[in-house]
């Protein structure tokens, strides 16, 4: 019912605004006698965080997590962990003078039509500080799924036009924009650069790739792997399109190259080629997942917009604060920390962790 | 939790199995004293129905549904609905000689390791008949949602290649395609055709249009209305993307072009442009809300293909029984059936309902 | 969030009226591979079953079960159930006459105070009739925990004022108010004939006892087993108090009495004494665990008795149909099923089933 | 789900252990634009505050609650709360020597036997400090529910045998078992006093009444109001029976005598006697709500108790540390606060909530 609560088994619960005093995550379902320790989790929140190079905000949260509960000694002990990340580089005053228009883009005049109400400084609770808490929830789900031998990467494919054309995983933690093509990775800086100097943003895609999930994963009909997976990835502020597998591609196939024949691959069940994307009737086949999402531009432009005042009055605005001018690399290991809060539900409702500890 | 549950406060859990004695639906939380017949449904269903033309399956279901429960001298009490649906025509003995291998994009082999048992005939729980039991629940949503002046319209704009060139919403239900389009509809048509005879199947894209929804509907963070429809339309067997407003082609848009700005329009705050797809946020904005899914080619196709069996014999296998050579248009009616159970649960959700009754 | 359905992971949803086409249940979370057959259910239902004696209804259902879905050739398939029993021996006219006032002790008030309407032929939705679809889907749960060695037992220890003083569980099924004591159900029924001549009902208490239940099993905090319990007896119509070990009994004793020591016994860790009933902190201490009931007199009586009708006017009625001048047999097979369903929903939660079939 | 997240739309999850670093709240549903205010719910807490007479625990925390977020220029906003208390007397140094031993009554045992691994210190999430949180979202609850004119009063009726004669509700916050009788009060306190002197605890019982409830308010089937109530009063630590109206005292009534004749008073619809507590059918009358628990006296005694270590081995026990000889007390507030709870999710669930703020 909560709709700031996800996952059945593997619970995560976030809460926390952009210029309140922090954001954070309960996370019920942990299994019990995990070891777990703050640098676990810091490890992820370092990959999203701002202020690290010209592509990205220049807000400078250190954001560094606390365990306020659910470990002991060390260990998780089966209760509810609390993740808190305080809010160090609150700057609101940009915001004051826009706080009685709506910014185009942006979540202001829905929450108004919602709520009635709304904290304005920086979005309150629809700024992206809030995926700050999905990433620390996340990299818990990774320290499960990593004892099951799966492992989850996510990496820009393209930004502002500019398509990777090699794959390099070891590349994409050594460029700002988490592509796996150093030479494509450069363009795409120079591409973020140029829009910015003009006041504007650019879009890109992303990719999310699985390895290691056993097949049987996943439930049929209504709560499908690939619909949970699209459920998570599309609740990403920014995400406008989720495929799985070849994607929006399977349109223009036909049946006789679009399935994938099974076969037996050292011993056991596997498929030649993965059009599906490693899922058959919402459950896994033990072949790699992908995901592919699109992320729209930066609404938040330095450029001037037409839009209207709360009391309905025409206006113009250029968005100042302090703003990425294309989020795409910010969206990167927040998908990648859903993913891993889909599997290791899935795979705690199914029984098929295996005991933690020891 | 239960996976054959879809909603929170507008409840739908689906049952049944393609060749069993019927399939239905538990549809719980439904207003009390909304008026409420078998027509009201039947007519929807009748979208759906297998054996109508030449691009469809030889099935011949009449998909008569009874309301078994839940409405009382033609008004809906606030109790649960069991609607149900017998099947009628079940042909199991094409099913037989090919229950002990693994049929190509099916969910077979994926049943098998998620349960170790399953009703090979016709698919079991996995077959796109149980989509009619969302069909009678989503009829059951669309009676809420009219009574709101929402009005919901899916279509097919792509299948093989062809795509729509004119959008005649009458149009949609004068072609076996429900394609907007009729000159385009006769090619999709014979591009199905001709797959057919060579054995093959093709696949499409679908839209889903919401006009009349009003601005505040959804939820922030995880229940993102984007979010939940990603859900429910993932969740339809055969669809591998969801896309809302302008979807992948957000990713190639700078921010100055992507973002819709505020308007007055007649009175009341509207967007200029709806590049969004009309939603901020995860919530609506008032305008018009599209979204656009891509469905992969039939499966099953008489053609040869390669496979293995159960005990990991390697076969060939040419899938006979009785199949859509195309399932986009069968998809048409579920999509537009979730959509609605998404929008009506939401709407109850958030208390929008006008009283019902009188 | 649907109130007509319990549990997490084994998932029932009830539907149907007392005078409608029938009753039901969809189970959802049954573990595949489980051997399951109508006559696993019916025999539950046997126990339920009005018109068996003189203390009961003399409405005379069959409760014929279908199994609907979910299970093929013999086993259960991981798909849910539906169990169908269909109404037969509907009465309506008992009701017509007074279906514009509003019984003593009965829902019809409430449930036009919340709905605005009602279904009024023998209570719609009301009805204990519908405790007949919760036996069934607590058969279901029976077969799961059987498999694990546990065994519910559920019996009458009062009715108006009789207590039973010998506990023989060879008697419970042996006289017509489920009692454990045959000396003791003699009386009972007499007491029970003697209130029906004068028009009038009587109450009394249950017990439900748990035997080879794990240590273990439970949740802390808000879902602890116990509170499952009191949640799942009081749902049953007519309950009006849930008592965990001693109950009540332990509002006057000290903590030195109270309190059950741990003691080692037969190589394993249990506890001397079991004032608390078995569970500890919410979860199970593996002793047997003990629960208790009291069930208010059959609201409906011959009597004459002051109500008001529908538009406010006072009236005096006296109830006709065919009625139970005690429930408290009646909610004996009911309470043993709710305890069931909870004990399934824990150990399926908690993994600790083994895997079924074979 | 998650077994520390109670409700369905006023949506409470609790974290937190005894002696970590604090305990709280995350609220979900909380309407937008209510007031509210870090005082409102302090109130609350001094009431459950330990430390306070000679009848509670040494333990002296301050309890001062933090509003982390979800509250924007002193009103809610619709996003989540978090609660934040932290625990400022801890003194774990009393629970080393113990640490390897079952506590009798307490979850040592159970919390091993299900997750294997346990937090020690003063019962880490089994303790009672964990309610603290709920007294908490308790307050929010109750600030919705005055604005609907609901008021909630729990009140101590008996202790060690002494049972209040009178009623005072001025009475209740003067003195320190919040019991209506001042008299009854003082023998309660000198009985408290005498069972601590011989290092032993005692027990006694609770109600809680509401005035104002609306009629039509609650859930038929499994969600009743009555089987809401049950599970979140059975859910506190130390309730052992759970009773709605006239409770165990309708076993031995007759029907003629335990029906409410319905009539007609002050022009609206009401009952005669209120034998049911205020439901009828699992929905409210509109008369006064009453419930009653027995809460166990407290399993922490300075006694030697006989017990085993984790290891199996027999030795005696005497429980230091800081412990309330009796904790019926404690239990009124919480209590209270999952009254509250539970009627602020169903009135909201029911759209019976008159827009907040202004």
């Amino acid at each position: 019912m909560a709709a700031n609560t996800f996952g059945r088994v593997f619970c995560v619960t976030t809460f926390g605004e952009s210029h309140g005093y922090g954001v954070g995550a309960v996370v019920d379902g942990v299994p019990p006698g995990l070891s777990l320790d703050a640098s676990d989790i810091q490890k992820d929140l370092e990959r999203r965080r701002p202020g690290k190079s010209g592509v990205s905000s220049a807000r400078r949260e250190p954001d560094r997590v606390e365990i306020v509960s659910g470990v002991f000694e060390g260990r998780t002990t089966g209760t509810p962990l609390l993740l808190f990340l305080k809010n160090e580089d609150v700057r609101s005053r940009d915001y004051e003078k826009i706080k009685n228009l709506y910014r185009p883009g942006h979540a202001d005049y829905t929450y108004d039509m919602k709520f009635g109400v709304r904290d304005w400084r920086g979005g309150g609770r629809a700024s992206g500080r809030e995926t700050a808490a999905r990433v620390a929830a996340g990299a818990v789900a990774k320290t499960i799924l990593e004892k099951e031998g799966i492992t989850i990467t996510a990496y820009t494919v393209e930004i502002a036009g500019v398509r990777v054309r090699t794959f390099d995983s070891g590349e994409i933690d050594h460029n700002p924009v988490f592509a796996p093509d150093g030479a494509a990775a450069e363009k795409m800086v120079s591409m973020i650069e140029s829009a910015r100097k003009e006041g504007d943003s650019v879009g890109g895609m992303i990719e999310v790739s699985v390895l290691g999930c056993p097949p049987g994963v996943g439930e049929p009909v209504f709560d499908k792997l690939d619909a949970l997976f699209a459920h998570a990835i599309m609740s990403i502020g920014g995400v406008k399109s989720v495929e799985i597998g070849c994607g929006i591609g399977c349109a223009r196939m036909r049946g006789s190259v679009y399935n994938d024949p099974f076969v037996i691959r050292g011993g056991r069940i596997g498929t030649k080629g993965n059009n599906c994307g490693g899922i058959l009737g919402g459950i896994s086949t033990g072949e790699r997942i992908l995901l592919k999402a699109a992320v729209h531009p930066t609404p938040s432009i330095a450029r001037t917009q037409d839009t209207v005042t709360e009391e309905g009055k025409p206006v113009s605005v250029s968005i100042e604060g302090r703003h990425d001018p294309c989020i795409v690399p910010r969206v990167v290991p927040v998908a990648e920390a859903m993913v891993a809060c889909v599997l290791a539900d899935c795979l705690l409702l199914q029984r098929r962790i295996k005991k933690s500890g020891g």
